[in-house]
């Protein structure tokens, strides 16, 4: 049957843990794939926020959005802005009642390549979004290495996962080993009850 | 709700891949608690075979499954050997048929600490596994470190599953990552289809 896929592990984390009605964070809109699965998540009671640098990452969020939840999308709201300012941006009431926060880094499906997400603004949503986390509430960052700074990134990620206090959160790593080509693994950060 | 600890994430993927008269492994009994799971999952037309060097552990083992399943038992075999001889005590028609088998490396729970799996039997009983193994089949192998030599085991068994072929198996690593006592973590190995 094979092991859950490292996307497909994410996912599963944060459905046993997203309800209709809670907010929710794609901290990396990207093609708008997990804005869709978490809109459909929260339902129409909820919110969803979605980040991204990339104008046309917006775009292709907000089609997606508009063919297969039409609904559901206006409570999805897009900024056009660094997850690094995920803190500044997510309303008041919001901190401390985040459900899940999702991460895909590296660079935008499909795109050149040009843009990627870089460590500094990465930890910068990554310690937001522990603050904005309500208990019980999941982060999880998909990691890649294979592109020029992917493998920085990354090990500046698992050194804050890590250093995470584990009276306050447990941290997960999912991760393929055997596996020639450096494919890309999950770090998962619980906010403890 | 916190994620699935090691031991139950271990169970879990036995379980999906488990099914009544299949052929079962449990390479450390110790108390018993994995062949007593996995005789259940097998039931009365599977068979599980189990092994431990310690005397001790086999009697544990028989009484838990004397007294928790006292119809299975008579598809239990204990063998008082070194799981490093799970080739050679194994039946030969075996060979390519077995859907589990469980490491649970270190010391015996509630032990000395005098007795610890090494490393060079330990190789040749996870190689052993990986020949037995059927196609979907998995090897669970839960890693301690706390103890003398644990570090040096876990990193043999690491080293052994990062260099299995990509073409014929699928390895996994679940691990907690902000613990600050040396916690326990799961290399999983699954026969690819």
């Amino acid at each position: 049957m094979g092991f859950l896929s490292i996307l497909s592990f994410a996912h599963k984390l944060v459905e046993e843990r997203l309800h209709p009605g809670d907010t929710a964070v794609d901290a990396t809109a990207g093609n708008g794939n997990d804005t869709l699965f978490l809109a459909r998540l929260v339902g129409g009671t909820g919110t969803v926020h979605a980040f991204d640098v990339q104008p046309r990452a917006l775009e292709q969020t907000a089609l997606r959005l508009g063919r297969e939840l039409p609904e559901g999308q206006q409570r999805v709201h897009l900024h056009l802005r660094s997850h690094g300012e995920m803190e500044r941006v997510l309303p008041e009431e919001a901190r401390g009642r985040v459900a899940a926060v999702m991460f895909n880094l590296g660079y935008l499906p499909g795109d050149d390549h040009a843009t990627v997400t870089l460590p500094e603004s990465t930890l910068e949503a990554l310690q937001a979004s522990a603050k904005l986390l309500r208990r019980g509430g999941i982060i999880t960052a998909v990691l890649y290495t294979g592109h020029p700074g992917g493998r920085e990134e990354a090990d500046a990620v698992e050194k804050w996962a890590a250093g995470l206090s584990q009276r306050e959160f447990q941290v997960l790593q999912y991760r393929f080993v055997n596996q020639v080509h450096s494919p890309p693994y999950l770090i998962a950060v619980e906010k403890r009850v």
